[in-house]
């Protein structure tokens, strides 16, 4: 039965010296009965110390390996010790805080800033020192996230996850990578389960969007994660500006040959981390992604979004039981009662109908109805707008799937990135919020029913833009 | 709308103008009105002329793209163009005939044999330059086989396809890859497609197969069709030699820890290509994987397969019609008559009283019942045993699958791969046709019902084995 | 001492153990006192036979070290027994003439040209098996190669290497990479060594020729040897074609901005593998490189060479002595004289005063002192014009250094690829031995003292060059 | 003569077009007249303003640039504005100062940490946009360096650096890559150019270094930094400890085969960058490499440094000068005369009668001679000794080169590795200074002349280490 030899049982024995070597490097084993809190704790302040220079790396294996097997009221208490038992020195603050007092010059004040940054930070760091400790620091954040509401205490702990995470995922180190049929498995079972957009339903839903030679996708990744896409975004490539997101991902299109299209349309962008919440990188994506496009495809003159309007129908309800102004303003605001009318998005003849002022209300909704800080109450709307993007257009019955139909009635609106003027869109926005949008949408907002099909055939005259003969039927 | 700068014309131009150019490396444009068969019939005399060495790669990319878009009959002319064509020189055939047969020295029967090569081996060679061209002519084949029978004047055509292929896909070029779970989904996707034993039903099941830190799976390629396996194995690492593919497959088993593993079994072997038939390189792919598994994991003691027998149960009906004295020395051979009995796989009792004569009948077929050339009559059998396997154990009940009731009654064996015998093996079958095989075996023929529970008794003292317990229940 | 742990013994005994499995793949050893003859012959015996099958790799691998081990004479021993012992069969032979002269069919011709394939095809097709295998049989041939002049009788084996080695080394399975300077060491030394026409004196000067941004190099790879480049191509890009390899690879100049380059410049092609004589790929590279460079730098309109005339001065020397006619036709052919006065290489003004005829005499050597087959003398010639390139024009003293005055009074010349004109200037050549060429040639033949130096002088007063159209009204 | 096609014109046109559109990402030009310290300052001012988040690769781009081009004055000037412009926000500082006094809270810390952080350090953070933002910052700290002494003032801003680098080169970034001779050429001379302990004189120096097979090199990488090697070791597979540097790096020597080494010296390990001084990462490398060693070769026992001792001669001139005590102490002190008489290197007898006092002096420098801090005075015993290693033995005449003589008259150690006492060692060392060291060197200061030798033979007796003869004789 022995295929090899009879001396097998140097085998196994060689097996279990090279596990026990690996042992020898994390040094005395803790002692098998102490509760999570303490052994973690323990293995903490191990590391932070002295001690741990010398066997840094497996100290940090252990302790993610511990955090990893702890449950939930466990990591909450280890937040808790970083909280407390990980902050500044405090005597050495003290000092810090009357030496500058003393004098505040820029040396005090550097030893201030010393003086007050957390031990956790650096115990942060050396935790990074784990294989995979960069992905577990993340998940940890994650984790943390969902303590703070209850326990502002952690707050502090909050604040330097925030600041090394900041400091370690920025942009500079991160690498754009494009996403297609021949990637790895295990990195686009991650796109199926992170797209947060327009669904994916299964590998040829996936196959669909990423193998046609007119689709492409984008990702940011992080040397410490190469498995794990940050940002994504899916481009289709198309003639012409589209309207209608059905279309676009429709299981029945043929792909365009590349020389005839002309836009580059970014449908769908999806962050993937919770654990990386507000350590924001997308706006580097969709610039880095055109300057790409344009290496590849030089002869694409448009690039644009097909954007969701996720809090268009919750804020038009409130409006609408308001009696808000901004409502009352509208040339066609009486027709809004077809909304309540079940079932109209099935029927074609209600839907054109609807269509006039529900474009009216969008345009309403992400130019005039600003939150306090006078910035458009529409998240996807920032974003855009923030990364000094126009307001390009506004679609009724583009998108008719349930959730589509949920958030928005149906609406959906173009983003439009002209490179040129990028900046000045930025500037304007980051100083008082303006909002900048193309003529079709003061048309819209101003009642010109003809709007968005008079644009066209402007367009189509000078011939910039192929008229979208479906569109201009529905609308 | 225009996002970029006013003179976007230039850019439409500057495709037009790149694709111009393209067209001008591909010479002077065939007449459009043209037969595809007079097209590609025109491609191949300018590829073969002297004028092909100016533009191969351009004329040579041409007649397969001319290829693919032909239909059946369009292609089957092309056969029998190449067949009719561009044969031997017959004129320098005959000189070089006439020259030998004056004087028969090697160097006349050098030029013989070049003066019989058909021109259509430095035909295929040519459109081998072409972009794909290696993949194109494996396709060609495939198609070229479909017309063999009806048309045995494209057998000449049929051996310098086989020699080239043969030559090209010399296992000194096959690269021997890893597939697993990070591997390109264009790539796993033709695992999925080209699983030949035990269907994977989707992505999910093909997950299964490849993410568990027990299973592997190799593949060779073709440096040439860096996406398309040409033929792959998937291995599990097991305790033990199983004798059941249902559990080895069983969507709830737990994944074993590496160490506890002494046996790899190869459970499926697939051949991807038609076009590659009779090419074969299936042997050295086994020899390659095991030294690749000793490499990762030298504690490894077996390596096995677990095979269906695929020819069993056709064969059985055919003797037991046909009063096979074969059967009829079979210790248990009036147990056969449960097969009749519907629905007896269902039971466990029926299952055991069949099982003894199951494996007589299997034994007897694999080692008795021999072809006109003294080998086995099954496939997977002659592909084993010619590698230099030995039959090792068969099991009743091993696969009751549809597919395996059909074709085997449920029968699988193990074939192993002893490293120290595999010569010895190869040379006594290639010599002789006989079959190694175990005393196990050897006393399911001789009737030993305790045969295979003995053997692992012994085994199991002896500590090279460890007993299977559900196995010993079932059989 | 012991840095790891008491039982090191085990470690020691590990490695000895998988030794051993190694030696255990290879079978019974061969007897130790055979001679290197038997013991190569008693591998290519069981290597060919059908034992071979099982263990392939193992016995090719055996056969590739003893070969390697052997010296001269058991080298040629060994040529001489593939010629001997691995021809056809020659009963089958016999019987396959035999049957074709009965009945010339397709398939009697196939069955001839397979009975007429000498065992040794398949025999070399096995030791390509072996790790390192083609590797070793182009080593193998370069051996071969030196045998021939003395023994005739080896031809038959030559044909059987540049056979498979053809086949092997088809341009469909070779790989062109760009070479530069953050290329492997390895690959770069054998640049260093290999370089045939401008030598390469260290690593200094390597970085020279790849380093900078105006510089390139291309080389085709095959897959099984990928450390080795078969051949390779080192490219200039310039502002117009320049007619002096001193200025072209001066330490001292300064690297062009890309945008500011309109032409890039071959130098140098070298071959690498004296093992694949007559096996060749030259002229697809060329073509190939052209592609890629189009690729990155679109805006460049010329590709021209910069080559040595190799054979001038040996046969002017000739010629001379002969009073051969071709000089006495030249305008200019007085001044010859000039030549023999050692030293005027070193002054202008005799440099200059011998240009005009050195002009004439060389394009007289290149376009009408032609050989046998009607094609011209220079084998670089020959390389450039049998591609379908066209001779553009011709300097003086543009290669200086002692092999340049030594092979061709300093004399070097520009070929043309002129995408649009190639396959034509290919196929005059092919039928007729004509030598494409420019006007500026025509001129120079025709003693038009001017050619050269007027188009020279007005160009830099127009600066670097580029009017294509207005050098056609000058010249 | 125009290769391509007659509108050319269009191919330079579209270059100037790219180009143009590249400019449009950076906004308005910067003032052409405007002085490097004001552009710099502008551009850094746009960078930290809310319209870089606008453009911040572009703006980051072009800060590096400008800063590239800039004069050593300039970029004095340059982190003179970081000192003083970028410091933290005065106000904020004040108030946080505050608030913290009033109530010495976890958050109150927080924010006061926040508050005390210098502008710059976002401004870095933001630097590092740009495509080789990373290397232009360890760039910039380089210069920085230089500064420091004449402008203390800008210890601020070193410790904003120092800071941020810490954090972006944490170890867990950084990639362990061995270096071999199929490196990339880019890689390797960076190899010759930073070597620091025994100088590669040439490509063929370190071709010997990195080519045979008993050799290996293993250099840190930052992913930021691909082509930059940030630390790196030199590794030489030995039988027995070696103590003699001209042995190993012996241009005549045969390489070993694998199986016979059991030891691995680690004979260089040299730090490339000055912009990270300071950011010690030394530690990890040998610990990994130490790792990666046995994966590769289980069976290796021993793994060991043959270091240079570089500050003993200097020491041992100063203590001879004083008449320190430790010397008195010294059973041969009498003998260090010897050192005076010129030429005593070149004399084996000569150098025969120094070896026991000069072994003598070098442990005691290395072990008694302690520093303020009770850390030996000697730099790279203290970075071993802090690694965990320990002193294992010393050999006189180990390195007679010019540079060995001058630094220790030719002496070198061995510091050994052994991974089951590194953290204790290291520990003892950290805690009291104490200096682990073997039984041979206890004996050395003892004054047993026959220390070395007596190991060996218990060594041999015991089978752990083959004796070495050659020493034997020498020392």
């Amino acid at each position: 039965m022995n295929a090899i030899n009879p001396e097998n049982a140097f085998w196994s024995d060689l097996f279990a010296r090279i596990a026990e070597r690996g042992r020898q490097w994390l040094g005395r084993p803790l002692p098998a009965g102490a509760s999570a809190e303490s052994r973690i704790g323990e293995l903490a302040s191990s590391l932070i110390s002295t001690k741990g220079e010398a066997s840094g790396v497996a100290l940090a294996r252990a302790l993610v390996a511990q955090w990893k097997s702890m449950d939930k009221p466990a990591r909450r208490a280890w937040f808790e010790m970083l909280a407390q038992d990980f902050g500044p020195d405090a005597e050495k603050l003290t000092d810090a805080v009357g030496q500058w007092q003393a004098q505040p010059t820029p040396a005090a004040a550097q030893k201030l800033h010393a003086a007050a940054e957390p031990l956790r930070q650096e115990l942060l760091r050396r935790i990074n020192l784990a294989p995979g400790g960069t992905a577990a620091l993340v998940e940890m954040r994650q984790e943390l996230l969902t303590h703070l509401r209850d326990t502002p205490a952690l707050e502090a702990v909050e604040a330097d996850f925030v600041h090394l995470l900041t400091s370690w995922f920025n942009r500079g180190f991160l690498l754009l990578r494009p996403i297609d049929w021949a990637s790895p498995a295990n990195v686009l079972e991650k796109i199926i389960h992170y797209e947060a957009v327009h669904e994916i339903k299964d590998w040829n839903d996936l196959r669909r969007r990423l193998a046609p030679r007119d689709r492409r996708c984008f990702a940011f990744f992080h040397p410490q994660m190469p498995d794990e896409p940050l940002i994504f975004v899916e481009v289709a490539l198309t003639s012409g500006i589209p309207g209608n997101i059905g279309e676009l991902l429709s299981e029945e299109r043929t792909a365009l040959e590349l020389p005839s299209t002309d836009t580059a349309v970014f449908y769908s962008i999806s962050n993937t981390q919770v654990g990386l919440k507000g350590v924001s990188f997308g706006n580097f994506l969709i610039k880095q992604v055109v300057e790409e496009l344009l290496r590849e495809m030089p002869w694409l003159k448009t690039f644009v979004t097909l954007s969701p309007v996720p809090g268009f129908a919750s804020w038009l309800k409130t409006a609408r039981q308001d009696d808000s102004p901004l409502l009352a303003a509208l040339p066609d605001n009486e027709r809004l009662a077809g909304l309540d009318q079940s079932g109209w998005q099935e029927n074609a003849e209600d839907r054109e109908a609807l269509a006039p002022v529900l474009r009216q209300a969008a345009a309403t909704y992400l130019l005039q109805a600003k939150g306090a800080n006078r910035r458009p109450l529409d998240p996807v709307a920032r974003f855009h707008l923030g990364n000094g993007a126009r307001l390009e257009r506004i679609h009724a019955s583009a998108d008719l799937s349930a959730k589509g139909l949920r958030q928005s009635h149906g609406v959906m609106v173009n983003y439009l990135y002209d490179l040129g003027a990028i900046e000045k869109n930025h500037e304007d926005y980051a100083d008082s919020g303006e909002v900048a949008h193309s003529s079709a949408i003061r048309k819209i907002l101003a009642g010109d029913l003809s709007a968005n099909m008079l644009t066209r055939n402007v367009q189509s005259l000078l011939g910039s833009e192929k008229p979208r003969k479906k569109e201009a039927k529905i609308s």
